[in-house]
């Protein structure tokens, strides 16, 4: 049985993972006969946003805590992330990808990358394993691997920092999924587009499947 | 286009709505050509669980606003509510549900039930229209409506305790829907079964499919 290990940024699309692209993920990868784990690294969230009002909280928070609350508490530190334990690994999206996993909200194409994250995805590519990211976390595979295809769907400032990063973007619509074959990068817009949840879920599926084939 | 209004307890298991509930919840509807608009009380948590470690920690938190997590924002005061514009009404579970929406996890069948939830269920009764109960939330209609027929799965101390509030509790397994047709009730158990996120998609596809057949 395949194994896939989850990557998530906290719970909440503004400060966090957006949890029904992390929801679907799983349910489309147990749909498709497959496995998962899930993992987040153990720091502090940039900040805390009262998703209501879209103002920051006075709050701290951690991401791992908080991730585990779309994992039901069966979650693990990235900086345990082992690759021979996985055949592939996934971003979902949401603005914690771009405010904990990286300083890309930030800093754009000058952005940091959080060094578990770094390390599992950069060991992943070394195994040439696949390596799946939605919504905004392409941005966090282009700044890892730089010369890369991906997508983020069609918002021209964030298309153009990849640009920047060296990446190739490529515009996409609902559901659709860019292979980039040579680096084994799957790319999904979600909700970077303006999209109903059952987009999400075909963006999910479509993703998971592409993933699954390259590893036949 | 039917309308649902789904009830959310907070974000996260151990003290909120259980997310992969309410998730496949709203996908289930759209999945089945309906909408929904969501909805939470404006009170603080009953209190924050550490989820990977169950403990309680040292915050305070809003049940609308940690609601709103899942919602993306858009989300309603529960008080706003309104039976003349919604068909049918949805109340995922997790313990946000006993421990929020009522005081069921410490109180059992003499439990309290938040004036807001009250007040949309009766309404919603007395117009006719289907109310829906996911996991643990079943246990809010026993208490408000008493003579029903519902589920909570096979735990046995609650079915006791939804015995004692005047209903009758049927066993059920994954995916399985339990219809009250004179009261126009509907259960599944969800994660109140040790299930995979697979069957919890099952179920809820299951509720909201039986919930819109009532309404042709």
């Amino acid at each position: 049985m395949r194994n896939f290990a989850i990557v998530l940024s906290g719970c909440g699309v503004f400060d966090g993972a957006e949890i029904h692209e992390a929801t679907l993920s799983m349910y489309a990868i147990k749909k498709q006969g497959a496995n998962y784990e899930i993992f987040a690294p153990d720091i502090d969230q940039y900040h805390v946003i009262n998703h209501i009002t879209g103002q920051p909280m006075e709050e701290k928070r951690n991401v791992l805590i908080e991730s585990a609350r779309i994992a039901r508490g069966k979650i693990i530190p990235l900086s345990e992330f082992e690759v021979n334990k996985f055949d592939a690994i996934l971003f979902p999206g949401g603005f914690g990808a771009a405010k904990n996993l990286s300083t890309f909200a930030f800093d754009g194409p000058d952005c940091e990358i959080n060094q578990d994250v770094k390390k599992a995805v950069l060991n992943m590519h070394k195994e040439g394993k696949p390596i799946g990211a939605l919504c905004i976390s392409p941005v966090l595979v282009s700044k890892l691997l730089g010369k890369v295809e991906l997508t983020i769907g069609e918002d021209k400032e964030t298309a153009q920092a990849i640009e920047k990063m060296g990446s190739k973007h490529k515009k996409t619509n609902h559901g659709e999924v860019v292979i980039d074959p040579d680096n084994n990068v799957f790319t999904t817009p979600c909700y970077m587009l303006d999209a109903t949840i059952l987009e999400i879920g075909e963006g999910a599926e479509n993703i998971i499947r592409a993933m699954l084939k390259s590893m036949n």
